[in-house]
């Protein structure tokens, strides 16, 4: 199928980023939630800054204390010898003991790129969104933004050592809003609210990931106010092999074609690499999974999808729509934003329909 | 402080239960949800049954498999000398690769049993709730039932290869029932809905199994239905060492005191040795934390609750109140039911108030 990459692509990096945080340096603008508002097209960028060691043996862990009562960014010294400690991921680091996270090696939060034809855009020189909560004190990351009537309801991953769990927040302006707390408690990333009611009850995609049993797969909730959310079902599994065979997540918001509901979503292999992919959903009860591609629509190829702070990384968090076109905003390596055209056209034709749809098949 | 077990514990034991499946035996009636109905007090008990195998090398795991179109009980034959598998739990058979469930020895579903007086029990002939749908084909465990106006609400543990999650069921007359999905998606277990709304909202706790951050902790959550669950906040975290290290989670349905909520939970030490704790939770806002036992109100003492198929397990899932008097039902030994008797005030006693209150600290 036909991916045209932009030309200007990556269209955001760290370097256009001036960093908010005194002594930091950012090494990520990428993941970005995507919202049309007063005519222009509005990332929600995730801006992942990172303390500024000058000694090579020191990685410095910054959280959000709150302590004291007041909220204060505190950065946590560790030393690269402690034995105690694995330093080989770049984004964590883990205890050696059991595997488990111990901290994040940067700080995430979410900050406003402003843009008249989507491909230029101006950042805000504030964050939007900054950690508030006991839930947020390892950052805030990976938003969504789905319109519904005149509320832009912000789904995010919003982390802590109490667990990664689904933030909610809605606005209307992008400049005030509300807080709604976890709509989804830990571990559970990835969540894609569709953008309206399907026969009286709205729906979200997300991607819990089960410890003892289970893998981290694509699940589907309903709610009557968006807020609260219940009847879980399970959607989509992995692979045995290749491309989805690691862990997949809803991505982008979820738009409606006369087929179904189509969703671009990502997947990861055992050796994370990440791609996209297409699932077409029933447009009358979308936990019934029609269609899906079996191979992936976009997978890291350009230098900087290849190249970065992560590598092999292609991440979306939303798409915009023109006639038959779909503009895939994405975030590539970790590291910056980029963007890929495609037709809902192609989407469509590189499905395979599924003998028995997932979902409901085993009900 | 005071604890009263009661005479003729342990009350139900696996001999008591006539099998429903051919050739399965009882192995373990426990973990009982408790609800008052027309003057009798009823035990939904978790009944677990093992397919019988004659051959000593093969243990069966049995699964309800809807692949077919209808509900067939399957039983999985596997080797003990397969390398693949670990088999020492006696409860779940694991991965040797990376020690992931593959399946579970035995299927539970609940059934019920009936007393006037609350310690000489009929149990039924039938099963009450039988898994039903792609998320309970290994079971469905571990009931709590809260009565709300003439509703019981059922929460219980929906066991299946995709996870456990939370299942939520409501019945009148425990004869005929509504199915609500899951509440609650994996992994999750021990909900416990609180009897009554406070402040306009329902409550329920909750404890997540996060796997990458966070441990397996008590969490609230907050509701307008009592279907559909929000606002997720943790609420109580695991000791460093001792009897409440290892997890913790709901126990019985909360109920009302002058001085706050009370809620007898549960909570196992590194070695899984289970006791029962209590917590005292704000009267208009369950979501902090006044005060909790730092010592725990009951331990496996008595034989049947340190001999069983499971050793070292008391686990409540409900309480009967008379006048201060608190009958606390519980599974011991992951085999049988047992009840004791302690008064409202020794547990108030036993409560140590905590400075800054847990739940509402960081916010």
């Amino acid at each position: 199928m036909n991916v045209t990459r932009l030309k200007t692509n990556p269209l955001i990096t760290p370097d256009d980023v001036t960093p908010y945080h005194d002594n930091h340096e950012v090494i990520g603008v990428f993941n970005a939630g995507v919202a049309e508002y007063q005519g222009e097209t509005l990332l929600l960028l995730r801006v992942a800054e990172r303390p500024i060691s000058d000694n090579p043996d020191i990685v410095n862990a910054p959280i959000i204390d709150f302590s004291s009562g007041n909220r204060n960014l505190k950065i946590i010294e560790l030393n690269k010898q402690d034995s105690k400690y694995d330093f080989s991921d770049p984004r964590t680091i883990r205890y050696q003991e059991n595997g488990a996270t111990a901290y994040l090696t940067s700080l995430s939060y979410i900050r406003l790129a402003r843009s008249k034809d989507g491909e230029e855009f101006t950042i805000d020189s504030e964050p939007f969104i900054y950690p508030e909560t006991k839930h947020e004190t390892w950052g805030v990351e990976d938003p969504r933004v789905t319109l519904i009537d005149d509320t832009y309801y912000i789904q995010y991953s919003a982390a802590s050592q109490l667990g990664i769990g689904v933030g909610l927040i809605t606005t209307e302006d992008f400049q005030t809003y509300e807080r709604h707390g976890l709509m989804l408690h830990p571990e559970n990333k990835d969540a894609a609210i569709f953008p309206e009611k399907i026969n009286g009850k709205y729906y979200t995609l997300h991607r819990p990931v089960p410890k003892g049993i289970g893998s981290p797969e694509i699940w589907i909730a309903e709610s009557r106010d968006l807020i609260h959310w219940g009847n879980h079902q399970h959607l989509l599994g992995l692979s045995e092999d290749g491309w989805d065979s690691g862990r997949i997540g809803g991505g982008a918001v979820p738009f409606k074609t006369e087929e179904g509901w189509l969703e671009v979503y990502h997947a990861a292999d055992k050796n994370d690499r990440y791609c996209l992919g297409a699932l077409l959903l029933d447009l009358n009860d979308p936990s019934k999974v029609l269609a899906k591609t079996f191979e992936p629509i976009l997978v890291p190829e350009a230098d900087y999808e290849v190249n970065g702070f992560f590598n092999q990384v292609v991440f979306t968090c939303g798409v915009t729509l023109q006639n038959r076109n779909v503009r895939v905003y994405y975030g590539v390596a970790d590291t910056s934003m980029a963007a890929a055209d495609m037709s809902i056209d192609d989407i469509l034709a590189k499905l395979t329909y599924l003998k028995v749809p997932e979902g409901g098949a085993v009900e």
